[in-house]
């Protein structure tokens, strides 16, 4: 897709929709970290043969959301520490062999770097949720009838535990700690930036699951559709509502506001699997130090140039 | 897709690849029946109002495997009974509104019909199964790592349960009972006919779930796919060698040799969905009183022709 | 497509562009009502094998615009009657097998269904016009430069004089007739309706042949594109115009003020083939006691809601 | 399509399946052409503007079988004549604007150009035949259950005439008449040369209409598709075997052993329209002087090289 | 395409952007010019047997600017002459066998027709440029970041001198010359109708290289992307600068107001490669007699009447 | 694409087509490698501002074949060294902003890494030959009618030199250097450990530029698709002779058997731009100890599996 298919930047810019938050947004929230608080930290590390020098890789299991077994790759470099922590989301449907390479070459660049790997999606992460109805392939529509049997919600959970397992370690200095992701890893790199106070800095690529009311109505391509082809097989309008409504709990853009600490955005103008008028609605939400870089030639994909901000904004907070 | 791509049908008719049954290919079963039988026999009718005359349709939810909630629809015609019953199952990922128009048609056309809605795809129908490790987005690789665990073991037995809650219908006469269904539907027809003694006539259109080891090198499209994606996402050998001895024990091909009802089978020479020759394969190693409709223009899709032989084959075998 | 691509729906509600009426457009089709009164009415009824307890599927061949021979299916229920009667017409280049088990289906549900088949496009209806020139390969530009030559004229006598079969049996009561269809069958479903007084209600699923000028512009798939071909190989702006003068005549738009019956129209938002701005603009132009029902997540594609509606507007209607 | 996906050229070289001729084959072809000749030489010659110097440029309007009113161009060049003649047969559902351009160029070329537009596809061309049976959209099954009233009888008894049209006019030397066109037009070129005796070279570049039995089963794209769409939509075997044993008629492998002046054939080797098998089945039964030039990197397209081939042999056979 | 994606006619008529041009830009090309002086008029005609009575080919070989080996085809009519000249230039990526029958067909029409053949595209043109930075693989990006490397800067000089050695020619009337090409053709043809006092008409089908700013904003596909992969490439917005500076200087929207002969435009408003408006906005900067053709239905393709136009400008225009 | 299109692994792994040198391949070879020696040692290496610790990373300019200009960024580990060197070769068409991320990595493994911008095709690599004919849009067919000038007889080397370079550094322990890359690079690293004698160990994945004869048939997209289209815009058989003539000295399979290191290889069974018996045709022609790893899931992408045992295979024999 050559052209711009979303508002122009001029538009993008000043894009702020209202906020779809209902009345007990924050008060959901509370409860949610409440019960995740119940759960005690518990986590164990398994030394994993990498070949590679400079660097000693675990493999992590630690207890997610209401005790589900989540799995992780943690990977830091030689030497005593405290390291800098760097706390790594990934891809919807994606993370192939765990993206082990990308963790061991982020401790190589100094950091106490763990991926988390989504529950249900890879690896030994165990959805634990038993969902009460039918839905599309795929993780999108799985509870979304309940905001409070919603998939994303024990993933929310998951993300900010593995914050609190990687800040528990002896090697991390946990004032030092950032969090980034791409699509829905930028998502739960925004999303643990709001429910957890331990992250200093979040950098998100094109951050998915984001003002899902235009989002439904927009995006040409990826995981999006699952939720049109929701309301298709169920078309009850009822249903949709009530889909709508989970889903605005775990809007970033509704969770926007609450992010504290720097927070940098980067999106392509091409992208059309998180479009960029979403982007910016969840970016213009943003009530922290802030910073977006746009890629007019890009979409959803590797950006070199996206990278070296990022790189350069983890040098300049976490390693000063 | 204009041309044959898979083999040709002279071949098609011989094809019968060698069965990849582990040893303990029947105990597995007999295990798995029992652990069904340990689920008393337990259902809820809920009339539901449909703008037809002549046909009464209920909301069906019974206790599936390890007592899972199954949701499924039943259409009554009118009168006393008792009447013939005929099961239906649906295609993967599929099962708009729960396919109640096409429910009711069949009732219409005389039968106690019951179409079960597969867990975790459509309406209340739950997975209650809590996956050790994480799948490609969709149902093929959930649990695929033991074959106590696979995703489709819970649905082959949702589905002899089916058979067995429509059997004791006081308006059906038990020993006038057909399945039927298409692509997933088809394979579970398949399933249910070799995994119980209910039916007395089976007709499958395009059978899915069918030698696997081909389907995974064949297949251009569908969700045999997943198989491959998860393999990309999971590299290690040993891995694939797992989960292709948990499907082994899922295989129609391997479960045909059990069929004892008069079997009815169809393919289309250009579905690129469940190629030809994983449907030969299957049906060759059938030993019942079988026939197989070949259709040389038509792929992974209705076929008029198709329907008239399974009205044909059911009007003579249940309504005879 | 994911995304609505025409007019947001608020625009579509009010979409009601001014009608292209030529000034003789009444008297075209008085006089075309005329010459098809000429032909007496004439048919013959050949019972037809089909395999279904409770309904008699016959072959019918009449005569229809200009004597042509034209095929239809009439399935009747089991009974004496008097029946409520029930129109059909299918889809541009479709009818496989002449849509038999759908006809089947219709009787089932205790209407005397009656399906033509178009002149040309399946089975022994035989299109007895000789075109005075070229056309696109397809129906839509045949005759085109004369709307007494044009394609539609003959189609839209021989379903009106279908309607006028189908009043004439026995076994069906000619005051509780509807006319159905979806496509090509949509816009034959509205031009009966507007050029017979035999129905009294009329149910569309996203018509097709509605404002030309506007489905020339902007639509991306389907039939419509035949008449941009045509225009590419006869390039003269005057052949153009002509042509769209001759469109202008079986534009149901322009025939919409015409129906007098209750009508019910169904369109999906993401139709590429009758966008929802053409059906819109033949909806608004109708002034009978008339609904319309929208689905957001459907393009020109069975949508089981629009179905449960039709039965129930048809049961309320004809099985009141 | 970069690889060849048809035989491999050693084996096209010798391809040449068994001719599928019925008994009455070439009776029924002496038949046609008796009822050809009942219909008397007519035409009519309308000078045309055209801007260019050296060339007249006519439309022509002659009567094709059983009377059909059949347009053409006719370009001859300046001067006193005689000039060789030159027949033109255009491709399927294409002859933008009548070809007038190309044909003007080969009357720039010296000959007497005549481009005739085929019945019921371009200009004033009418197809006079009312079929008595529905066909899919476009013409190759047109009448298809009856060699009587096969749509491409007409076409060749227009195209045999044409020729005659050509030959009779005093500004062309009758003995020195060739017959060209690609696809369509290639098999309408074999289908003349075979049936008059009026060319003396005859220059097909892939021809279209040959070999039918196995171009149903392997032809990627295109028109033969229409006849696998026909048989979808009718799929009664015995209305397949009609229709095959119809089209043995038409083939023009089975017309190629009657073709006696020179022939020259092209054919491009990742051809999806007419596979090379399908054009070489039918080379292979010529059994006049002849020649094939094969292009292994063109598919069903203009080929630079081939035009040139086309234009030498012209050259040497007609102005020597 | 079949819907209009640019802007709407009535906007295009109207569509006048500022042009882009440097302070320097005049000067700039009077520079070049000076310096394509200053390579002396030299070129060799070597006669090529080609299959055409009334016409002589020649292979011309000249010097381009700084001596590049340039080669061209030379079609002469027979006879004395002088003839009117058409300097001919080809499309991007194109020249198939260097379009010699093209080249020969202008000859029949009576003009001296002369085919350059771009440098680096075909035949033995030499690009003689060694370009000091990397480029995405095709012309559009070589030496972009300087307006004196730019390829395009040799090519519009070739162009230039094309018509030089044209207009030198015995056999040519070198006051009645016209340009003509299209797409990249069309480019050079009103750059040398910019740059060149030579010909006294211009027609120049959907020019390209024209207003690049828009065109790199929303050209769907074509050569265009090249620049936007250029850009993914180099992401330094210091070097999407330089290189949209020098671009300017070969904008044919920027040269179209030195163009002073007669020149006439087509466009098709489906042309997804040399989008509507770009073509426009270099149309309304012409400030010479000037005329447009549109198109609604056609793209980037050969368009008859389009054709028929351009031969009847030049015929009034060069053989009054 | 789901299944394999190209020969099974079991013939694959046996495919071992008859070596196309021409009698004077390896005089070409040794005359080219004294024409790079004539160009004397000569590089500059510029500090590059990078944001990560632990690396330093150079802008190096060098002088490659016939003293061009060729660009590489040097990223050196912190400390005195002397390191293991790497050097790295990019695909075609590739090298985003230089791959500076991907050579810094390498870096922090502990590696003197060096990646070579190809002539022509990124960043100041200038290609300074001046081709004396034209080419295909791309690489491919630039000088391909002569071995003496094609262009990879620079890029190859280049590649030599960019070897010499970094052997010359001080950091750099000249007796431990591998070298890598993909497709294009892949060939590259084939190449160049058949023409230097420097490299210990090469690790190529889907080497491109092997087994030219077979690509040209078989490969379904990519860059070998140029040398088709050139042989379409040039179709004389002695241009499609010489062609092919040329590229023989420079396919890596007739390279393959000069290389003395060990190498190894991967290849996925579902490559469609380096089709699996192209990169096993080059394989098996290797006579060093050497290994291949071959993936049935992937194509022409990232295998992280690969990865993996590349960085493997390097620690042993580099870091050992």
């Amino acid at each position: 897709m050559a052209q711009p298919y979303d508002l122009p930047l001029s538009e993008l810019e000043k894009y702020k929709p209202p906020l779809t938050r209902q009345p007990d947004f924050d008060a959901f929230w509370d409860r949610t970290l409440r019960e995740l608080a119940e759960t005690p930290l518990s986590y164990e590390l398994t030394p994993h043969d990498y070949p590679a020098r400079g660097v000693r890789l675990f493999k992590v299991v630690y207890s997610g959301f209401r005790g589900a077994t989540i799995q992780g790759w943690l990977a830091l470099p030689e030497g005593e520490g405290p390291f800098p922590g760097l706390m790594l989301y990934h891809g919807y449907n994606w993370a192939m062999e765990g993206q082990i390479h990308d963790t061991v070459n982020w401790a190589l660049h100094g950091y106490a770097a763990f991926l988390m790997l989504c529950r249900g999606q890879q690896g030994e992460s165990a959805d634990n949720t038993v969902y009460s109805h039918g839905a599309q392939a795929g993780w999108m529509s799985k509870g979304i009838l309940s905001e409070d049997e919603y998939y994303y919600r024990g993933v929310y959970m998951d993300a900010v535990r593995a914050l609190e397992v990687l800040a528990s370690l002896d090697q991390v200095d946990r004032t030092r700690i950032g969090v980034s992701g791409g699509s829905q890893g930028g998502a739960l790199t925004l999303a643990a930036a709001a429910l957890s106070d331990i992250p200093v800095v979040a950098a998100a690529d094109y951050p998915y699951l984001a003002h899902f009311e235009r989002a439904i109505d927009i995006t040409p391509s990826g995981p999006y559709l699952e939720l049109n082809e929701f309301f298709r097989r169920n078309g009850d309008p009822e249903i949709e509502a009530r889909a709508k409504r989970t889903l605005s709990y775990f809007d970033v853009m509704n969770l926007a506001p609450r992010v504290k600490c720097r927070t940098w955005v980067s999106i392509g103008l091409v992208d059309t699997i998180t479009p960029p008028s979403t982007v910016f609605a969840a970016y213009n939400h943003l009530n922290c130090e802030k910073s977006i870089s746009v890629f007019r030639y890009f979409g959803h994909e590797y950006i070199p140039r996206a990278h070296e901000q990022r790189l350069r904004l983890l040098l300049e907070t976490l390693q000063p």
